[in-house]
């Protein structure tokens, strides 16, 4: 099942630098990782801002909250979760 | 380029129910033309809303403009644009 | 899978009365066949408000969709859905 | 009495782990006291949020308060409490 | 139980003048037989604005909402509530 | 003169705890000071949050003023100030 | 006393033209009546906006409602009051 | 002396389309003609909506209401003015 | 010309007292310097905020920000300024 | 193509002089060079605030990203991005 994320990182700007950029490092690689396993289809960065939009693809709420209070950056962040449901327009969905 | 679209529709309830068909079987053609064009990559319907996310892609902002006022449907519409700009962690960008 | 969703009604004080019950007849039936299917298992009236929170249980997005857009007062609605997942404090559920 | 609650917990990320741990092992103990004796009766996590959706089943309001307020997490959380009556298409209540 | 209510008035300007005139006749002899019935303890105007705060004092939910859904004006109000406890600071409470 | 307030309390969750019993101590004993002279007739606790409605009953702005900032809570707090009006369907008011 | 005051005029497009002359011929005299009388001391327009600020100097909550219930505009405003106290560093206030 | 605008234009979606073309055709002139007077010389569409960013040059906020309120779009529009001051970072302001 | 300005002070309550007492002395002596040179013809404490509501009279808007960044408190507010203009119903205004 | 840009700086009051300095010397570095460029063609301070409008004018939404992240002062910005298309009422522009 598809659902639509919005991430907005609030990393304190006197964050021990070498603290940051392992935090980034692990993101990434955790991001990359659920990428790979077709988890994570989509990911945008929104122009401008430390945020992004992405899509995932799991099976259901519980894995959803499981991979997102999972992410390094969790504690750093705003959240905002959207399930999609099919849109009767779409090419290819019965139209 | 890809841009980011929330589109909220807002049709009155009283509206003329034929007026209504049709503006929504305009909208439908119109936007599964641009979907097979390749402008409109992605359609979602936010589940329980009268409300989509979508995602463009198109030459430039001027661009953009044309084919969102051009919907049938954006005289009663409340729409949202977000340029997207590519990822860092973002599999296959580079990483 | 479980959905946290909140329903605004938003009738026109000067709704025809006979379309106004018609209505509200249609939504109590519609909304009764969808309980008595366990789809709906929770309903509750926001004390001083014309709105409900309801908890719907279905099979995934596209099937939430279907029955909040399937609503007789949908056009007049404004819904707001928020996916649940299990809670770790929550008794019974592995702790 | 039935109460609507939402619970958003803000921890800040540079707490002390062993306190942040303490804090949260007692907050787990507490509500499913609470749990146990009846009245909390529902408890849901938002999905993609460190934020829960809850029901509290008390006697009055200052039972509620006595409740929430002593909750261990209760400094570091935004509380919204929504009063709950009967609705009147719920099955069973009198339909 | 106490409950603190604020209601918003949105009466059409172009209402029709004698049906205006009867919503607010009947509002006031309703508002009045509460208020002598001991269920309406506090009744203040909003400086400015077509709005009262109030305070409501019944049995339960259940009772505050049927008693302002049936307010006359209810169709053209907003209504928040939000529910009271006792106070720890005030005198007579245990101070 | 009759105001509605609605006072916020934003304590820091690090805040010493000997200096937080201090504030608290000082701020009821301040508090019921007022009320005993009949300028703090009404106070109550928000339920489920760290806030109150209180109804101060003074000559004039300007006492008002020196009244809420002299709170030693004031510095930790967000205040809301509304004026009150007599309400024409109030019983007594002339009506 | 004073009172700051905001109010934004939402008058429908349209309105019939001479009720509209009227309304806002009716409201300046009603205005210009309180200015001379002391009563409305400061008037500023919002510069692009059909909306103003306004100082009010009354002798209370009340004839403050009084007077700006009865402004020919007040269907159609949104009004929004401020009470205004004495600043310290205000030159000739006591510094 | 520079402002910043931004206008939103709420046109009914059952304008008549006579008296729509007629505003359009009436506003794009006043809006020329003040542009050939160097009065308005930024002019953008926000991409997706139907609304701009403006930049207006005048002599003072007087001229600027004028300029505004005498649009044949004004009262259909919702619109914000910022006065900009010169940035300490130009080029060319002193640097 | 005039601007009306809200300025919200936000000084943090664990700041030296003595670095704040100054920081307060210096605000008050650079506002009554503006006061006496007829700059800042009005200032009103906001009841129950630490927060001000000013008339500023300045040249243009590159000598009001001069003065708002100037001011000892400026790193510690919100500043929000809106630009005035004559009232058409203003008493002694052409009317 | 043109981007419509808005930064407010939220510098922490007892960030290290020497620090914030430096800070604000590279971010004007910086500035300067993309404006000499011809990437930031329009720059303005918004009265009263640590804020600013700008106009950026890159090849597409990834150059802009690159820009705006990389603003010494970005860790400590809000930022909003409004992509602009062509106006229809712009002289020049087609009319």
């Amino acid at each position: 099942m598809l659902y639509h994320v919005r991430m907005d990182v609030r990393l304190p700007p006197d964050l021990d630098p070498a603290e940051r950029a392992d935090l980034i490092t692990r993101e990434k690689a955790y991001s990359q990782k659920l990428q790979r396993a077709g988890k994570w289809p989509q990911l945008w960065r929104i122009a401008g801002e430390y945020a992004n939009f992405s899509i995932l693809d799991v099976a259901d709420h519980d894995e959803l909250h499981t991979l997102l209070s999972g992410l390094p950056l969790f504690p750093y962040m705003d959240i905002a979760v959207t399930p999609l449901a099919a849109h009767p327009s779409k090419v290819g969905a019965g139209s």
